[in-house]
């Protein structure tokens, strides 16, 4: 069976496809006769009224465009089902893109999501975008536009963000109310803002409490993974045998960690202790389980999305508001990879 | 800037919207100089067209719709990833949406998709479907439909899964192969095709090898959880302490099983070897690494997606194909957590 149009339901019981029309959207110079006998055709035939002919009467498409880094990623994946859970109460779907952390790509898939006329956009920045003209278009173009979570300074429009400064600083500041003296950082090149702050958090806490930042146990990632920790820990345990306390800038980094650590004969807690950041799911199995930051997605998403419809509504409305940002809390959740 | 339509360009340039149109489209009728005047400008403005239009008269949104149990789960966030990355070669984007495993609000987001004139959807049952008329409807409606992961075989039209029946045979036959002799299951209740596939293929293996199925080493969980498989780790602890293979549905199961051994001092794979399936990430960085059947999610994503969009292409050139099933192949992965 394939769709029923309105010329079908007109042919079959013989009127104009203006009258049907009229039935089906219950106008009053419709007799309510013909009204019930269309409609219950419409019924029985499973008529669905042509969406784009809506969509091109309404310009709108009820369809918002989510695009991260990454799709196989934790973190990101609560987010988007923050977003959807959001939209869906408000009759939106969510078309789900990832950049693969690349710019060029980034560029790429804002085109794709324009050309299927969204009716806005929640992007989350590659890690390797520092140009931000394609997102300035797309923002200049009046396409309301919301960043999260990777965001750039340099982007005026609404933002929701964890303060990654001050994160970053509650879990060093945890490391060192435990005891520990001497604290490595285990992080990703200086160049997204979320690094950047997370950096500066570290520091800070160093400096807050008459510790010296040592730059000889600053270890700079290729990225933010496993691996990428796992080749940092084997640094620690070989040559600063001192560290006993170690903040990675993600939870698969210090899990990385944690497995070099482990390779290496060297007790955690005991003698290092390990915290994480984002509070991924698989913190809670691993051995030991890893102390965290715990970066809500789900909160990020649902509130990317409600300042998102914000802004659909005010376009319809022709209203203007400043820029503005939501800072989600985070909080540091202790488990046992920290004494 | 708000959005340049057709008649600003058409008002600018003094010429009627037909010609404008007609130039953009590169119509013959318009003369080349008309032509790169009106296109110039078209690029200096950063004109689109309305696609609300183009998709009333092509009647094609270049959308898909992708519906699954979770999102948070790595997966089917490797489906969604498999899925984006496919579809996005041939101009389509992809609508995701959960059913959080349920079967009311499967019909729900089925429906919601409906609404928004996707051109194609992709569904993995939620575990509590039995009935199936809302998926049957879809699918007499012509709307091109793809089932993928878990299935039924009660509803007729392409799909894309594992062989359950194989791969819980060829999990079973390894814990044989290393040399158990007692080996229970940790499971979900039979109620989904892929549990009663993996139960049976779990039989057949002690069947083959001349084992006996024992009933009361055979755990059904509340759901796929890692504290179902912890409860019931804690209960081969505590009563079945003759058991030395544990063969666990669901990565997260198996997981909370090793969690329950190593509360009880239970040394894996040295006194019960522990197996997987699905072969979730991390699975890499458990202790120990535990071994699994590699359930290619990617793989299983950009298949569904080719077989949807040949759907697709039927449909447009009215093609009708029977039915067919697309099974990808799976693999044990030895870990640590096997002798």
């Amino acid at each position: 069976m394939s769709k029923v149009s309105l010329t079908k339901i007109s042919e079959i019981l013989g009127m104009s496809k203006s009258t049907v029309s009229k039935a089906l959207n219950n106008y009053a110079d419709v007799s309510p006769g013909t009204r019930k006998k269309v409609q219950d055709l419409a019924n029985e035939l499973n008529y669905k009224p042509n969406i784009f002919a809506q969509n091109l009467r309404s310009q709108e498409s009820k369809i918002i465009g989510l695009l991260m880094p990454e799709i196989v990623h934790y973190f990101f994946s609560t987010i988007i089902s923050g977003v959807a859970e959001t939209a869906e109460k408000y009759g939106y779907s969510v078309i789900v893109a990832q950049t693969k952390d690349d710019y060029k790509n980034e560029i790429k898939q804002l085109e794709l999501l324009l050309d299927k006329n969204v009716d806005g956009i929640l992007l989350s920045l590659a890690d390797d975008t520092i140009h931000f003209n394609h997102v300035k278009d797309v923002i200049n173009q009046g396409v309301p536009f919301v960043l999260f979570d990777r965001t750039s300074k340099l982007i005026d429009c609404n933002k929701v963000v964890i303060d990654d400064v001050k994160a970053a600083q509650m879990a060093t500041q945890h490391l060192i109310d435990i005891g520990c003296k001497k604290i490595a950082i285990i992080r990703n090149q200086l160049k997204s803002q979320g690094t950047i702050d997370r950096h500066k958090g570290f520091k800070k806490a160093l400096l807050e409490n008459g510790m010296v930042y040592d730059k000889s146990i600053d270890f700079e990632g290729r990225d933010f993974s496993f691996s990428a920790g796992k080749i940092a820990g084997n640094k620690i345990c070989e040559s600063h045998k001192d560290v006993d306390g170690i903040f990675a800038l993600t939870d698969l980094m210090a899990i990385g960690a944690l497995e070099a650590l482990k390779e290496h004969n060297v007790a955690v807690p005991d003698q290092v202790s390990v915290i994480g950041f984002s509070n991924w799911f698989l913190t809670q199995i691993t051995t030991p389980h890893l102390s965290t930051v715990d970066q809500p997605g789900f909160e990020i998403g649902k509130a990317a999305f409600n300042l998102l419809y914000q802004e659909i509504q005010n376009k319809k409305n022709n209203v203007k508001e400043a820029s503005k940002t939501i800072v989600i809390p985070t909080t540091v959740i202790s488990r046992d990879s920290t004494k």
